[in-house]
């Protein structure tokens, strides 16, 4: 199993010469990576946590999954930012984006306190209005604005309809191994805990307990996940841009971004890579988008989006390129007959299947988007297998912090989004931010 | 009733001579718009349609809904971009985004044939195995690929299930009103049929019969989105920049533009609007994206996306500004409480709405934004009821199509749209493309 790079698509718009310089940095950003002598380099746990990673609570993961689908019609996963988008991205991917619909034998799970929205939250509650649900609450620290309002008042509807014995037992905490309020308080009132370990920041969390419960609730082979994250590891180990697609890709796309394309769209062809792509736009997004520097990253689905983005791509401003995700295996295979009407005159088709439409629409598409000077870069997978998907995803965790060095900037941080959080915690009168209050108030009132 | 933009937080990084530089241009605009001399003029239908639409249509598509709620447990929805978009967008901002989960006394709603996933088909042949199910198709020639495919296979199953009788009364056909292989098809077979009109394009398409029987079949007010629509058809005629905020909208967000931000933003702090952003990103990318000109549409959802792309907005390339849709009034109060323990320190927000905190959020993050050198522009709206969005939606329209007359290029055209599909013919062996399949197949094999 491996992840291929195709650059034949990009390389029309680049000179080897411009992929070939990034090699020096890339052995460097390597070498800083793994001897973790770069910066943020205390965020580095993820680089061999597919091997390196607690066995008895992958176990624990496991029995509280199994004990959730048994005794829950309902998961709610309370979390923001990497405590959601991992989790989320790979229930959708594996299972469907209808998997709510299609849960037969499992919990039907759905995300909260991830936005402020009450009208999004009324939803949740209408939902488990006359359904039993568990709880599985994800915060460090357990003071984030967002989960923390999801988790007080799901909490207390818990103890209302349960006692708060039965709430201890549907309520299941993933937080820091020892700090934290939240911590203290789980282990006061007896809600099994998991952790969210100090070295794996929030956007490289999925393959921990962060990530793997919600996905092992949902019936997904978190072994599978594992083996292919581990293969991963062991394979990207080259530092050759010959030898290592994951390198390769770093070296194509900071070339393109070099060229003055601001943006990296990824694209899929499957639907139910929709939230993968938003765990994308995190990812790098949040890795890289520092110091005035950083590829905007954007998404699609196709062919969906041909018919929305696709006129935009294919003539708007050049400022885009696109990293195109493809699976040569689908999850089902579904054939064309022929139709005695041909009203739609598609009986030419008859006896191909869906699959190879869909790649004869990716062909096509990425020669018209090269005619529009779009380039583009194929990552190519075999199947949508959670093996698969654990190696593609344990890929672009490193293709990520390898480019964050390229660029100069550490991957690992993320100061900017404080920024918001500390004008909100003024504005809402948090004490010990009186002054900032008075000084965005009278902002906002000009 | 109206939408208010507010600029106060996009002025400190333009000139009041910048954004008063288009108000000729404008209403140039606005002339060639209502005079029908711009280009395009033949898809200007959707400027009167709020009032001058066809009532006996209108009548027959809430008979049909009731029909679809009366008899079956789901709905499929055949279309993509335009014929999928703008229904789909409009059910999940009014119903929620778990409205199939909610829908107690409707047919659960979901969308196929917009994409060419067998993946994502499987889902649906999935879904209604053991359910009742009607099929909406909606293809103004009945050849698109995407949407040919699943009506093919669904009738198919149609038919198998329920007799041909059966299933034509379970078949409601959109497309053209005359022409197209569909419509004589459709007469043939006994299917009851409604209307894409010539002179609206599909981007501008949701208040037509295209939206709104999906929409009516959600068990939503379409008369209330109509009226407000027609609210905004009467308002949003003034010519001036100061008295039109659709045309301020419109001189603001060009003059951003020629400063250089290339993309706009379109932001909600309402999960449910997630939709609604990807048909503002059809909307105006498939309008303004050519002749290398255009903003590039992308979007986010606060505050879920600042834990996500919050941090390349603050810190990143500077080449975004935010366009903000706020409501005044959410959906659903749902108030904080005191709490014993107080363990996410929270207790200071006691006896506050979620509404409050979310306001709070959104006044913080504009001026973090400001701060990070990113304009925002404020688009408000007073609460998330039909006819509020009615207005909202012709407001965007409307700002859309002058935006595009000020850019210059026909904002009602999308001739990029075709160049994937003529290479996807090709490469797919269909008859008359056998010249272009062996150029291309020598390009792919490279």
């Amino acid at each position: 199993m491996s992840v291929k790079i195709k650059t034949n698509y990009a390389m029309p718009f680049l000179s080897e010469g411009e992929v070939s310089a990034f090699q020096q940095k890339i052995t460097d950003a390597h070498k800083a990576l793994h001897e973790k002598t770069g910066a943020g380099n205390d965020f580095t746990g993820w680089v061999d946590l597919p091997v390196d990673y607690d066995k008895e609570e992958f176990a624990r993961i496991k029995a509280a999954a199994e004990k959730i689908k048994k005794n829950n019609e309902v998961l709610i996963v309370i979390g923001i930012g990497g405590s959601y988008l991992g989790a989320r991205a790979v229930i959708e991917f594996i299972k469907g984006q209808c998997y709510n619909a299609m849960a037969d034998d499992c919990a039907k799970i759905y995300f909260s306190g991830n936005s402020i929205s009450s009208s999004s939250f009324a939803e949740i509650l209408h939902i488990i209005k006359d359904k039993d649900f568990a709880v599985n609450v994800i915060s460090k620290s357990g003071t984030t604005t967002e989960p923390a309002i999801a988790f007080r008042m799901l909490r207390e509807l818990l103890i209302e309809r349960y006692g708060k014995e039965g709430a201890a037992d549907r309520i299941y905490v993933t937080t820091d191994k020892a700090k934290g309020t939240l911590k203290a308080f789980a282990d006061k009132e007896g809600y099994e805990t998991f952790v969210v370990p100090d070295d794996v920041g929030g956007r490289y969390s999925v393959l921990t307990a962060v990530g793997l419960l919600p996905i092992a609730a949902a019936g997904i082979d978190i072994d599978a996940l594992m083996e292919g994250a581990a293969e991963a590891r062991e394979k990207l180990m080259p530092t050759s841009i010959e030898e290592n697609d994951c390198y390769k890709y770093v070296a194509v796309r900071n070339a393109l971004y070099n060229k003055g394309l601001k943006s990296e769209m990824f694209v899929s062809y499957e639907p139910c890579f929709t939230m993968m792509n938003e765990w994308l736009k995190q990812l790098f997004g949040e890795s890289e988008g520092k110091e005035n520097k950083g590829l905007f990253p954007t998404s699609a689905i196709f062919s969906t989006d041909l018919h929305s983005l696709g006129q935009y791509i294919q003539e708007g401003e050049r400022i885009l390129f696109e990293s195109v995700v493809t699976f040569d295996k689908p999850r089902a295979e579904i054939y064309l007959k022929e139709d005695s009407e041909n009203v739609d005159g598609l009986n030419f088709l008859a006896g191909k299947s869906m699959a190879f439409v869909n790649e004869k629409a990716f062909q096509g598409t990425v020669l018209a988007h090269n005619d529009g000077g779009v380039p583009n870069i194929i990552i190519e997978n075999e199947d949508m297998k959670e093996k698969t998907l654990g190696y593609l995803i344990y890929f672009f965790e490193k293709a990520c912090a390898v480019s964050g060095y390229v660029l100069g900037i550490n991957p690992f941080d993320q100061p900017g989004v404080e920024s918001y959080k500390r004008n909100m915690f003024a504005l809402l009168g948090k004490p010990g931010y009186e002054k900032e209050k008075e000084a965005l108030e009278l902002r906002l009132n000009k």
